[in-house]
């Protein structure tokens, strides 16, 4: 393995999150809050160490194939989480620094679950870094380092496959470079598209930048202790949508700049994506109805948390664990959803569940009719045996993960129940947040072990960077063997 | 399809059903129980129906192709448990025919879970009845039938594979009817063998032969409110190594009677088997040793317990719903791991996991080094693709009907909560019997709507039928399109 070229490009992911991490100093400044000094000492700190890695490690060659995309990804999300984690921990607002970690993973990789008891009292600077994190994290630390660093050859597709969500990563243009460019701009966008209507319905600037960064990153961490429940119809209404349009594969919006309507109109997956939330809708109202009895507030209710879980964001209206056992069982199947490939969204990613189901039909049909041979398609292409098989592969690979975090939560000292853990664990591993029970959306994380809160930071990542980079990455063999 | 046939076959097994309920009428009769008469009534509506079913459906040719395989198979099970049931009705013993279809569906599919809230106060007669189709379930309807029945030509083998347990069923022998003798005379000697080791411990004949009935089929139909907790150590552990050996592969037991020991002790599954027991047994020990502090006490209680879950029986000696966290994690795990192909076990087979575990292990290795090829291998032959490939599709079907169940069990008016739902959709679809809070080990299955018990009875007999035989029966296109 290309072992240099590994270290100098997690040391260059290093050096931008201290560039990053400006932004949230000059919020600090701005409020004149003590995190200014924690955000100064940690960008010295991040940068001294990217600097020192890139110097100790000058790769001979540039060249890298899929296995150091893995490691370069997987490397990458860890120290850039233990970085980000050091301000919250050195400002003294979070004094574990196992919770700044858990915090700061579930802000990378848009999770949105969090050990604060007290958001309210966070200073304007780490809750402004807390948000930022999802939205840096949303479309992907590589990719942003890939749109802005030029020495990266088009080899480095590898790290895009790697770090992008979803099953089949290509390029939209054929240089690299300009795909992650493109990709960068649609969401800043998308971004200040929501701002601007946030602002609109009256939200001050900071929080309509907050809750839109959270947003965008399908994040989910906001500044209330009861999220956006307190906010007007309106404002809840533009954050559902856009937390919907953030959960579509951002390839779609480039078909539309580039006015190829037809196809995104024939996208298997967008249509997917829209039935599976309209029916949960549907079936969410008529299961709250005899709670509420109102039409528009079921209905503000329903789509909003369906557009929360669906997308895997996690900002919530309603302390949806006092529905009943349909709603509730609805919500963690969405979880397990996700959104679409290619989006900011976590989960299993519609496109597998269709691609899962077509493979099922078909081999349905072969079981009736033995001797009918049928092509599957999807997207308007011949879907390759690898790739049906790549995908069975990830579901299966995908519930063995569930199971192995389920068993390791369950060892926890305290005994939060079955409820508790199962949802816990899905909404880690799904990037969604909020859970059930003792993890419902009014409570959080705290109560959870420092060994239960790692187990969970790593069901964030394996959610989030999709199982096999960190597979790799702590595989003995990768590190040993020459290849 | 060949639909003459089907119903001609559908109509000796109805026939055959009356035969064996001569057995409980015996058992009524002894015990001079009201119940005598149920059961003869009972005798003359099955006969009947099974001579007019085979009368008005002479077949012009007996060939049947692997269609007719499975719908013969998912009416026959369905006809042999709505006639099943009727004893129960007509003594007025479980007045509601819901709760006695529920209760049959458990006995035939060898679940166990029962609607029954006093057990004690049953006649013999039916709660032999009861235990009788457990064992008559274990090793299947159909294959008894072919085992008796002269005419059925070397073509069943599509009725054996569309009932037998596990991803791939073949013949012992050359000739399908002698398999299925061997098979069931296997099945008898191990079930004698159980009945005397139980007598030898004390128990009464009675109770002995219903233990061994519900431990053979791998149900966990007993006859006492709180199951095998009362016995002695020594009957408890008789019966837990019993259900262990009855959740085996019934193909071992051949090739040990023809001595070729070698290949037994090759068996990927039976190792994986073993290792999965004894793993669960440590953890679950460890987990419950702080309530016990006595080394035999928990050795027993947690092999017992073991045992009963992976081989889907469902027989218990402790209220496992009161153990920590991780027990309950484990044996709900267990639940879906199930017991051996080809054994009267349930679940998703270990043979099955074992396949996924190697496939996923191969692709692992192939996206570390792209370019090696190495051939799987189970059971010392080459894993065909196509094994494979059926292999994951079963495991995708699997966690789909799962989710399917929960959702509609989810519905019930009753709000059960999210753990007596899970619990109770994994119970009955692997057709273990006991689950978790509501329908734990000292609770039942009565509270549940009539909707949402036949909702549990179709589970369990997508459990036991393995999914496809039920799908295909209730598939329109099998019953319009000729072919």
């Amino acid at each position: 393995m290309n072992q240099r070229m590994v270290f100098n490009t997690v040391g260059k992911i290093l050096l931008a999150e201290a560039a990053l991490m400006l932004l949230p100093t000059l919020v600090s400044l701005i409020y004149q809050e003590s995190c200014f000094s924690a955000f100064l000492l940690t960008i010295a700190i991040a940068a001294a160490l990217g600097v020192l890695l890139m110097l100790i490690s000058r790769p001979k060659d540039t060249v890298i194939y899929a296995k150091e995309g893995f490691v370069i990804v997987a490397l990458a999300w860890i120290a850039a989480s233990l970085i980000g984690a050091l301000p919250f921990t050195i400002s003294g607002e979070i004094p574990s620094y196992i919770d700044a970690i858990f915090e700061t993973v579930s802000g990378f990789t848009t999770t949105g679950a969090s050990i604060l008891t007290d958001i309210e009292s966070m200073s304007h600077g780490l809750l402004f870094w807390r948000s930022f994190t999802h939205w840096v994290g949303g479309m992907g630390v590589l990719v942003f380092v890939m749109a802005l660093i030029p020495s990266l050859s088009e080899r480095s597709i590898h790290i895009l496959r790697a770090e992008a969500p979803g099953h089949n990563v290509g390029k939209l243009v054929p240089r690299m470079k300009d795909t992650a460019k493109i990709l960068y701009l649609i969401y800043i966008g998308m971004t200040l598209a929501e701002i601007v209507c946030l602002l609109c319905g009256g939200m001050s600037l900071f929080e309509s930048v907050v809750h839109t960064l959270g947003t965008a990153g399908t994040g989910g961490f906001g500044v209330k202790a009861d999220s956006i429940a307190g906010y007007s119809p309106y404002l809840q209404w533009v954050i559902a949508i856009f937390m919907l349009l953030f959960g579509v594969n951002f390839n779609l919006y480039y078909l539309l700049l580039i006015r190829r309507f037809k196809s995104v109109f024939r996208s298997g997956e967008l249509w997917a994506y829209i039935g599976i939330a309209l029916a949960s809708v549907l079936l969410i109202s008529i299961d709250i109805w005899p709670k509420y009895q109102n039409f528009t507030e079921v209905l503000r209710l329903s789509t909003f948390q369906v557009s929360s879980i669906l997308t895997t964001t996690g900002y919530v209206t309603a302390d949806f664990n006092l529905w009943p056992d349909l709603s509730k069982t609805v919500l963690l199947l969405l979880m397990i959803v996700g959104g679409c490939a290619g989006s900011t969204a976590g989960g299993m990613k519609v496109s597998r569940v269709v691609i899962m189901l077509k493979r099922i039909g078909s081999e349905w049909q072969r079981m009736l009719h033995p001797r009918s041979v049928k092509t599957l398609k999807f997207e308007g292409k011949k879907l390759e045996n690898t790739t049906v098989t790549g995908v069975c592969n990830y579901i299966l690979v995908y519930f063995i993960c569930l199971a192995t975090i389920l068993v390791l939560l369950s060892t926890d000292p305290t005994a939060f129940g079955f409820e508790t853990n199962v949802s816990a664990a899905l909404a880690c591993f799904n990037n969604v947040g909020p859970g059930l029970a003792g993890v419902g959306p009014v409570e959080n994380y705290a109560a959870y072990s420092d060994f239960s809160k790692l187990i969970l930071s790593g069901a964030m990542l394996l959610g989030r960077l999709e199982i096999f980079p960190l597979l790799i990455f702590f595989s003995p063999s990768t590190w040993t063997k020459k290849g």
